[in-house]
C-alpha cells in the first residue's frame, strides 16, 4: 500500500528550531535533503517566549552562525529589541538578548528554507523509520509515502504523544492545539529506544490594551543594538520595550490555595519539568520565602497586541490563572488571550547517542533538539546544526564533526547530554561550562568560523572577511606590542581623566591596555591611530590583551582536557572484562559508552578511581586496537 | 466545576470569516462582544484559495464594506494581485477579484480585531451552549468558564466534526491539521438541531521554484487596480502575476485509472460536495466529454514559495496527486509542499433559521458562515456582519436588519439559505438573483450606506463623503438633462472617432449618454467640464444614465416583489387548517415557516396555487392578527 515517493540523502523529521538548522546545514553542505512537517505554517514556530538568546544561549546562536546557521540572520531580521546583557561584567559573561516578533521570524525563517538549492520541505506525518539490517533508510508517512534514505533526523520537539494539561482539563496535542504525533513515539520503542516523559509549560498572554504600563519599570532595548551574526550589515533602530512587574503576598497566596488544582501538583504522575525554567507555581513551593518574582511583559510583535507574560508559566486552571493576574501590578483587569499551560511529551533518552547525535543502536538515524530532552530554543538549534552537519557528512563521507567542551558551548551541551543524560529538560548555563573565558560571545567567529568554512557552509566572501579581522586583530597586537608610551603631560591628562594613575615610566602600549581603568579608546588617543580597524576588531584586540593572562591559564586547562580526550577508548572495549572497576561504573559505562577516557571521567558514577584504572588498561596492550 | 467567567452582550464562537465580521459588526454597535476561537493566530485563516472576491462574491465583500464591515477593507491591505473582471460586459456581472497575501490578510485581520473597543477575543473550546427556558444565555468552554451572554453566535466553519480524507487516510481534524470541535456538535444535536453532513476540498500546493512557467499563460493584475472598500485610499501597485496552465487527457486518465482509490468516489458514505467548487475527480466524472480544464497557478503570499493550484482540488492519494501533476504543462517537476485533501463536516439545516440568522427553536442563538451550509469566504463573512448586527440589534432593543433579494447579494444569500434550505455547500452565483442590475458592484454603497449609518457602523466622515457622492451625482444627471449638445463640427468630430453615427439634430447631454458608442469621457468632450467629479462619480452617471430604462424595468418588479414580501403571514399560523393547500406545500410551510407570502413562494414544493390560497386565507379575516 505504501508507495515510493523519492530518495534523499537526508530527511529531517520537524521544522522546529532544530530541524530549520538540520535541514539547512544538510542541504549547503550538498545533501540533497527533505524536511517533513505537520503544518508548513509552524516552520520556526515559537510556542513559548517570544526571545532568543540571553546567558549561554545567546553565546549558542553566534556559534551555530560562526558555523553558518541560520537562527542568528533571522532573529537579526526579526528583533523588536536587543540588548547586551552584563554588558558591566566581564566578557565571559556578556550575552546577547532579543525580543523576537514571532510572525516575522517565521516568516523569514520559511523563506529560507523554501528558496534553498537541495532543500525540500513538504506537510507530512511521519508515522514510522524503515530500519534495514539494523541500520536506518527512511521514513513512511501516515499518506503512504515512502521515503527513502541515507540518513534521518528526528527533531519533533513536544509533539511526541504531547499533551497539554491544565488544571483537570488534558488533551492530546502539540503546542498551541497543533496536531500531536503518535506513532513514530510507538515505532522509537518497538526499535527499543528508551523514552522518558518531560514537561515544560508557558504563561498566560494578555491584551496590551489592558495592562496598565504605569504600575511598571520600562526595559528599553539598546541604543546602539549589535547583531548575532557576522553577516548582519542592518541593525533594526525602531525598537519596542518590555515592561517589568513583580508577584506580590497576594499572588503567592492565590496559588498556594489553588496548588490542588495544579496539573503538577495534583497527585497524579506526570513528565519532569525543567528546573532552570519552572513554573511560577514551582517557584512558590520551591523559594517560599521569596517575597516576589520578576515579570517581564514581552509583546509577542509588532503587529500585535498580545504579551507574552514572562515569569508566570504555569498549569493551574484558567480560572486560577484569571485569579493571579489580578493580584500584579499593572496586570489588574488584563484580559488573557491565551491561557497558559503545560505540555507533556516524549523524550529519548540521550545517552543513547553518540556525540555526533547519531544514535548507537540505529546507524543512519539522529535525534536533536527538544526530543533529546533539552529546553530552549537555542538549545534545539545547537543540536540541529550539529545533527545537519553529522548526518551530512556521513552521507558525503566526510569525517563527523565533534565541539569539545572548550571549543563551544554547543560542545558542552551535547557532552552534557550523551554523556550523563538528563533528568530535567536541560538548560544551558554558564556554569555548565569549564573554560567560559574562552567560549565568548565575542570570539565565537574565531572559535568556530574555520570550521565552517571546511565544511562548505560559510560563503567565499564572508570568509575573506573573517580572515582580515583575524589579521587585522594580530597585526595591531603586534604593533601595540611594539609602540612605547612616554610619561607626557597629555598621556598623564588621559590616565587622569580615566582614573588611572599617572605614567612615571615609559611602558609598552600592549602593557598599558591591559590596566583594567583603561580602554582601547583611550590608548588610542595615544598613539598614532589604526583607521583600519572596525569596532569589532578593536574590541577584540582590547579582550585579547586584557585578558591574556587568564586566557593563557584556561588554554593550558584545556590541553590538559583534550589529552583525556584523545585517549581514545577502543569500540569494543569489554568493561566487565576490567578488574578493579566498581559496580556503578561498569553499568554506567556500558550505557554511555564513551569515545575518550575524557568523556568517561565526566560520567556521573565513574570517579577518578575507576578512571586511573582505565587508563592503565587501555595502555596496557590495548593501544593497537584503539578506534580512530 | 465551572466557574463565571464574566457577562458579554454578544459571544461568537469562532473568528474566520464568518466570525470576525460577526464579532467586529456586534462591537462597534456598542454591544460588549467577546471572539472564542481554537487558535488565535488562525484568526481569518484561508484554508482554500489565496482570493477574495469574483462573480456576485466581489459584490458581496462590497456590500459588507457599505454597510461597514472588514473584509473589503483588510483584503485591501493585503492583495498581491487586483483585477476587475468582466470589463468588457455590462457593468451587472463587473466584479472585483483580489489575490490574497494570505499571512498578510491574517495579520491585517487580527491587529483590527485585537485593536477594537468591546470586542475581547480569546482562545478557547466552547464544549456547550447555556440554554435555560429555551432562551441562548451563553457558552461553556472546555477549561470550564462560564460566559453569560444576551446572545450567541457560531460561527464554527468546516471545525464540527471535521475529518480530513485523502485517499484511504482519514483523520479527526479541522483545516490544515487544526485541532477539530465534537462536543459543540454533539450539544447542538441534544437541543434538537438537525445537522447535515458535508465536504469541501483543497488542492495542492507547490514549490515556485519546481514550476516551469514558461509552459504557461501569464495573468497579470489590472494597470489601475481598484478597491473594494471605499474608504481605501492607497492602492497596491506592484502586484505579482498568477499563471494559466491545463489538464490534459494524460491528466484525466489518471484520474480515471484512480477513482477507486478517491475518498469520495471509494463507496463510503461521505457529506455531500460543492456542485460549484467542484473537486477535480468530480470534474472529470460529471464533464467526461471535456478535453481539458483550466488550473491557476497562484502565489500565496509575496514571502513564501508556496504556489495554490486552482482547479486541482482533490481527495485523492498523495501518490496519485504527484502523478497527477507530472501531466500537466509547466507541472511536471512540481513539487508538492502541501498535498491535497478533502475535509467533512457538521453543517445545520439552514431551514432552521429565521432570516435574521437567529434560530427558530432557541432563541438569542445564530448561526453563520459555513456551518449554515455555504462555501467561500465571502459567503461566510456576508452572514457574519448580518449575524453580528443582528444579535446586537436585538440585545440593544433595536429592530432586526434583514436583507431583501431587491438589496443585497446577501440578501439573496440568506434568503435562499433559510427558505430553500441547500443540499451541497451553497455558492453564490450570479444566477440565483433575479435583479442582477440592480445588485452592481458599483452602487453597494447606494444601496447600503445609509443601513450602515444607522446601525453606527459607518464614520460620520464616511458618510458625509458618501452623501456628497450621491447628491454630486444627482447634480450632474440633472445638468446633463438641462444641457443640449448641437450638431457642430467639433461635436460630429467626437462622435465620429467614437464611432457613433454624427448628430443632425440638437439633443440633450443626458439622451446622448445613452448612446451605447459614448461614454461620458465623449460628453464631457462636449460640454463644459464638471471638474468636481471623481472618476466614481463619473462612473456612477454614466452607469445610472445608460441603463436608466432597465433599471427602471428591474424595479417595477422589485415592487411587484415587494408587495409579496408585504404580505406578512401570521406567527402562529396553522398550515392543517387551510384548505386546499397541497400536502408538500403544508409541510414545507411548516418546517421553513416563512414570514411573508413572498418567502413562502420561493419554497421550493409550494407552487403558485398553493400561494393563491395562501393569500386568500390570509386576507379572509385573518388581516387583523398578522405579526409584524
Amino acid at each position: 500500500m505504501t508507495y515510493n515517493a523519492g530518495h534523499y540523502d537526508v530527511i529531517v523529521i520537524g521544522a522546529g528550531h532544530a530541524g530549520v538548522e538540520a535541514g539547512f546545514a544538510a542541504a549547503r553542505m550538498g545533501a540533497k535533503t527533505l524536511m517533513l512537517t505537520l503544518n508548513i505554517d509552524m516552520i520556526a514556530f515559537m510556542p513559548c517566549n517570544p526571545s532568543i538568546g540571553g546567558p549561554a544561549k545567546g553565546i549558542v546562536v553566534r556559534e551555530i552562525d560562526a558555523l553558518g546557521g541560520i537562527m542568528g540572520k533571522v532573529i537579526d531580521k526579526s528583533y523588536i529589541q536587543m540588548r547586551m546583557l552584563n554588558t558591566g561584567k566581564g566578557p565571559a559573561v556578556q550575552a546577547l538578548r532579543a525580543q523576537a516578533d514571532k510572525p516575522i521570524y517565521m516568516r523569514e525563517m520559511k523563506k529560507l528554507i523554501e528558496n534553498e538549492k537541495n532543500l525540500t520541505v513538504r506537510q507530512g506525518m511521519v508515522d514510522s523509520l524503515i530500519v534495514e539490517d539494523g541500520v536506518c533508510k527512511g521514513v513512511v508517512t501516515e499518506s503512504k509515502a515512502t521515503y527513502t534514505a541515507e540518513a534521518v533526523i528526528v527533531t519533533t520537539g513536544t509533539f511526541m504523544r504531547g499533551k497539554v494539561l491544565m488544571g483537570h482539563l488534558e488533551y492530546e496535542s502539540g503546542p498551541n492545539n497543533q496536531r500531536v504525533s503518535v506513532k513514530l513515539s510507538e515505532n522509537l520503542e518497538e526499535l527499543g529506544f528508551e523514552l522518558t516523559r518531560f514537561k515544560t509549560g508557558t504563561p498566560p498572554r494578555v491584551n496590551s490594551h489592558t495592562v496598565d504600563y504605569s504600575k511598571t519599570e520600562i526595559q528599553p532595548g539598546d541604543d546602539n543594538p549589535q547583531s548575532f551574526s557576522y553577516e548582519t550589515t542592518e541593525q533594526i533602530t525602531d525598537q519596542l520595550p518590555c515592561w517589568l512587574t513583580y508577584t506580590n503576598e497576594f499572588t503567592h497566596q492565590v496559588i498556594n490555595d489553588n496548588l490542588g488544582f495544579s496539573a503538577m501538583y495534583s497527585g497524579a504522575k506526570r513528565g519532569t519539568g525543567a528546573r532552570y525554567c519552572p513554573s511560577i507555581e514551582d517557584k512558590i513551593v520551591r523559594f517560599n520565602d521569596k517575597p516576589r518574582h520578576q515579570i517581564f511583559l514581552e509583546p509577542e510583535g509588532r503587529d500585535t497586541e498580545e504579551v507574552y507574560v514572562q515569569g508566570l508559566s504555569t498549569s493551574l486552571p484558567e480560572s486560577v490563572q484569571e485569579e493571579m493576574l489580578k493580584t500584579v501590578p499593572g496586570l489588574e483587569n488584563a484580559v488573557i488571550m491565551r491561557a497558559g499551560y503545560a505540555i507533556e511529551y516524549d523524550a529519548v533518552v540521550p545517552t543513547q547517542l553518540w556525540p555526533t547525535l547519531e544514535t548507537k543502536k540505529i546507524p543512519g538515524l539522529y535525534t536533536a533538539g527538544q526530543i533529546n530532552g533539552t529546553s530552549g530554543y537555542e538549545e534545539a538549534a545547537g543540536q540541529g546544526i550539529m545533527a545537519g552537519i553529522n548526518a551530512a557528512a556521513k552521507v558525503l563521507g566526510k569525517e563527523p564533526v565533534i565541539l569539545d567542551r572548550s571549543q563551544a558551548y554547543i560542545g558542552v551541551l551535547i557532552d552534557d547530554l550523551v554523556t550523563k543524560g538528563t533528568n530535567e529538560p536541560y538548560r544551558l548555563l554558564t556554569s555548565r561550562a569549564e573554560y567560559r573565558l574562552l567560549l565568548r560571545h565575542d570570539n565565537a567567529d574565531l572559535r568556530l568560523t574555520d570550521m565552517g568554512y571546511e565544511l562548505g557552509l560559510i560563503s567565499e566572501e564572508r570568509y575573506a572577511n573573517f580572515q582580515q579581522k583575524k589579521s587585522f586583530v594580530e597585526l595591531e597586537k603586534k604593533r601595540l606590542k611594539k609602540l612605547t608610551i612616554k610619561p607626557t603631560e597629555a598621556v598623564n591628562a588621559i590616565m587622569e581623566s580615566a582614573g588611572a594613575t599617572p605614567l612615571k615610566e615609559p611602558v609598552k602600549a600592549y602593557d598599558l591596555l591591559k590596566r583594567p581603568e583603561l580602554s582601547y579608546d583611550h590608548i588610542e588617543q595615544m598613539i598614532e591611530a589604526n583607521t583600519e580597524l572596525s569596532p569589532e576588531m578593536r574590541e577584540q584586540v582590547a579582550i585579547q590583551v586584557k585578558y591574556e593572562g587568564y586566557i593563557k591559564k584556561a588554554n593550558e586547562q584545556v590541553e590538559r582536557m583534550l589529552k583525556m580526550e584523545d585517549k581514545k577508548i577502543p569500540d569494543d572495549i569489554d568493561y566487565d572484562a576490567i578488574h578493579g572497576l566498581a559496580t556503578e561504573a561498569v553499568e554506567k559505562l556500558k550505557k554511555v559508552r564513551p569515545l575518550s577516557v575524557g568523556q568517561a571521567s565526566r560520567i556521573s558514577g565513574v570517579n577518578p578511581a575507576d578512571i586511573s584504572i582505565l587508563l592503565v588498561y587501555i595502555q596496557q596492550g590495548n593501544i593497537a586496537r584503539i578506534a580512530n
